[in-house]
């Protein structure tokens, strides 16, 4: 799985002493100062020059990535690639400007209220220094260059970035290439800190000059770094991205039309990259005596591949060993775990009544290549579906598959799914979750700590800001987007007296 | 204070028995499944219909709410005007549509991302059945039917309404006239529902079904209830505006140019209400030796006025009595308090060095008719300004009164009032707080426990909405605002592959 020669030439970062963590976080704090004032046009280009400088350091970068992870070359390369795709997306963000959600009221003597309305104008401000935990799952994406560092910088705020134990030496070399490209871009010196080792993380959680956090990963690390911030004597938010089971729900009509073709899907999408995705379907439910039941228990799964690390190798094995253990679930199919543990892909089997009769030990998630299959009766079986579509807690996804003749059918399932889960789709696979507008990657708990956010997508650059607003204030002390009279560059989409216009420039 | 006849015919509710807040919170489940499918327009007829209840019976209402509150009958009126026009004013939100943020991404093969972006629409849907606290100090715009309320039931969300106890005999009442008009205007039963008693609140925050909490009241109390909420098995967002000082900081010009004027401003809105407004100014900073020092030092005070209750007299009191204690603090102006405890408006009087020495004693809330003055030295004294502006916590307002030669000299003053609170004034008073699209109330931390978002103005609906993406959907299962095909009141602004139109009828 190595390479001795990059070995050699890779240094492992030392521990971040705790104590240091004050002044890493006022350092971040004065170059918060002149980032929050730095205008959007000259923030995008800083970030397009990160971009630019990991797309160029890829040589380097994705090497030290297969032999951190042992994940594929492969998907690495594309990886880094949706990585600065992101850094670029939000600097589309900052240029467009509708994320600052602009409002201008203007004084108004007959406002029906009662009273004068005042000039009120709205806009966003970066909450201040952030702290952002590195996923081990996305060594770049969602690591230290990824998405939650990109939405923050963007929206103006600092970031003191927790690097993941297991891509140590990937995750300083991507913040050298990092830093250096922020130092020749012009940005402020402490504007983005690694930081290594648990207890430094928690020291900069509960610093107080820290306004928010981000995570991805594990329910039981977050929770305990979500409860910290949220006991802090000025408790802050936190913004958890936890796990989550991505139930896929097929109809009958689906199985028996597509039986082969879906289960093949299936088995792609629970083991592409050995199933360690937030976004990994974990529980598919499909009809029993269909096609589609048939094709997978028949199914020629692919082998082991290599996980993330040992931890990870032992938390999935167990979390199988339990699921198996449970009355009345059996395996449909499975290959041979290779000899040092890393799990073969494997497919077990219930049914839905015993399901819903054990929700909690077995609607979770098994993070790896395992995934459960859940048979319903009947034709349609859509009581049963939307019972335990009530009957599970939040969700990042669930999935319908069914057929044009089903949309009524489904239409209780996908409202009540709608209540359970940040993304729906429709005859399509939760994982390669896509960098768009409209993506959300949320959900309620235990999916996120936040329900109200995403941290895929350019929805992202919400969590990092905060509105203010100012009254009556003269032209020359308002932020540039608040003015009547626009630099060039300040402009944006903005909310006047109550009507939406495209731009603040419109008379 | 009372009239017999009245207090005859309007009932105390009984404490409602925290066992069965379980039954309440299924029947606002229930609720919500409707109200969340009906449409935008018709949930804005109804909380027209609502209003309109309510102004009729502002005959009965407005009489009870003097004798539960002890404010003036002129103030509870405006103060219900100001109630049914923020009914109406969601009923306009609703209609207009922006504030679902709708995004919709087409397909798009070559999406530089290196993954073909897939058809993804993004709007808002409801949180679920939400618990407000109603605020003591606002009978009604932030009671019963409130502005909490009427941006919960604008989002889609069932409401179950924990009464304020200092007027419970107006909640009953005001909760009567809400239920009667949801019912004739066919909202579902169980959408909205008083609780009364602490422990039924606690139950219903902490009721699994319930979604989030807003609250409006003290720091203790709302610190205590926040705790609740993110201490449960599935922590939700809880929404408290807490605590606030309203730091004023008056330039030497001002203070030299309308020193006659300010004061006799800063008088009206210190003893606004008997200063209980969580916008009330707390501390005044000002010039030493200016004429506004010696307008506010030889001020002719008015005299005492009642306050909400005797837990509200005695808590300003102990706090004024503290602040007089520490050292480095007189009292400026002062009269003689009533008898029964009632307290006479007072000025203290202590300068910028003793206030920074000692932030946690004399920085802090004092709910009632009292201000503390600090005075700063020199021609301008900015230095003081920006070092007392930085070293306080989070603000829901903060003023700066200055003359148009001020403008540069403030600049650092006004940066770092926005990194401290929510709304900032030029030569304007905190209080009265109007309710438009642009205002924020709200704040960091004690200010409020949820920074990004404001208890006042249209914004305020977003605190119970959360986003969920249809990805691939067929257009007969998205929700009707994100269908390319729009129904008639369907229709709302959306951000279309990354750039905004007014409408989803644009082609």
């Amino acid at each position: 799985m190595t390479s001795s020669t990059t070995e050699a030439s890779a240094p492992t970062p030392a521990e971040t002493d705790p104590t240091t963590v004050p002044e890493l976080v006022a350092a971040a704090t004065r170059a918060g100062v002149v980032w929050a004032a730095t205008s959007r046009q000259d923030r995008a280009a800083v970030l397009d020059a990160v971009a630019d400088a990991l797309d160029a350091a890829g040589g380097t970068l994705v090497p030290l990535a297969v032999e951190d992870s042992h994940l594929a070359e492969g998907r690495l390369r594309g990886e880094l690639q949706r990585t600065t795709f992101q850094l670029r997306l939000f600097g589309e963000v900052l240029r467009e400007g509708s994320y600052l959600d602009v409002r201008v009221d203007h004084p108004d003597a007959e406002w029906p209220m009662g009273a004068p309305r005042p000039d009120l104008r709205r806009t966003m401000v970066p909450l201040g220094p952030v702290v952002v935990f590195a996923a081990g799952n996305f060594p770049f994406a969602f690591s230290v260059a990824g998405n939650d560092m990109a939405s923050a910088l963007a929206a103006g705020c600092p970031v003191l970035l927790k690097a993941h134990p297991g891509h140590l030496r990937l995750s300083l070399a991507t913040a050298e290439v990092v830093q250096r490209a922020l130092a020749e871009a012009g940005a402020p010196e402490g504007l983005f800190t690694l930081v290594v080792g648990d207890e430094a993380g928690r020291a900069a959680l509960t610093d107080p000059g820290v306004t928010a956090g981000g995570f991805t990963g594990s329910t039981g690390g977050g929770r305990a770094l979500f409860d910290l911030a949220v006991s802090r004597p000025v408790p802050i938010p936190f913004f958890g991205e936890l796990g989550s089971v991505n139930p896929v729900f097929v109809t009958r009509a689906a199985a028996e039309a597509r039986g082969a073709e879906i289960a093949k899907e299936a088995i792609g999408s629970f083991t592409l990259g050995a199933g360690q995705f937030c976004t990994k379907p974990g529980v598919l439910v499909v009809p029993n005596g269909s096609p589609l039941l048939e094709a997978l228990s028949s199914a020629d799964l692919p082998g082991p591949a290599p996980m993330l690390s040992e931890r990870m190798v032992e938390g999935h094995n167990r979390v199988r060993h339990e699921l198996e253990g449970v009355a009345g679930v059996e395996v449909l199919a499975r290959g041979t775990d290779a000899e040092d543990g890393t799990p073969a892909p494997t497919i077990l089997r219930t049914d839905v009544a015993t399901l819903l009769a054990d929700v909690e030990d077995l609607f979770r998630e098994c993070f790896g290549p395992t995934v459960l299959v859940a048979t319903y009766e009947g034709s349609g079986g859509n009581e049963d579906l939307v019972a335990l579509a009530q009957a599970i807690d939040g969700q990042l996804t669930a999935s319908v598959f069914g057929e044009t003749s089903d949309v009524e059918g489904v239409r209780e399932l996908v409202s009540v799914l709608a209540n359970r889960a940040g993304r729906l789709l429709w005859n399509a696979w939760p994982t390669g979750v896509s960098v768009t507008y409209a993506q959300e990657h949320g959900g309620p708990y235990p999916a996120t700590t936040a329900p109200s956010t995403t941290s895929v997508g350019t929805g992202a650059i919400a969590r990092w800001l905060r509105p203010v607003a100012y009254q009556g204030f003269p032209s020359g002390l308002l932020p540039g987007e608040l003015r009547d009279e626009l630099d060039e560059g300040a402009d944006a989409p903005r909310l006047e007296d109550g009507r939406l216009r495209l731009s603040g420039r419109e008379r």
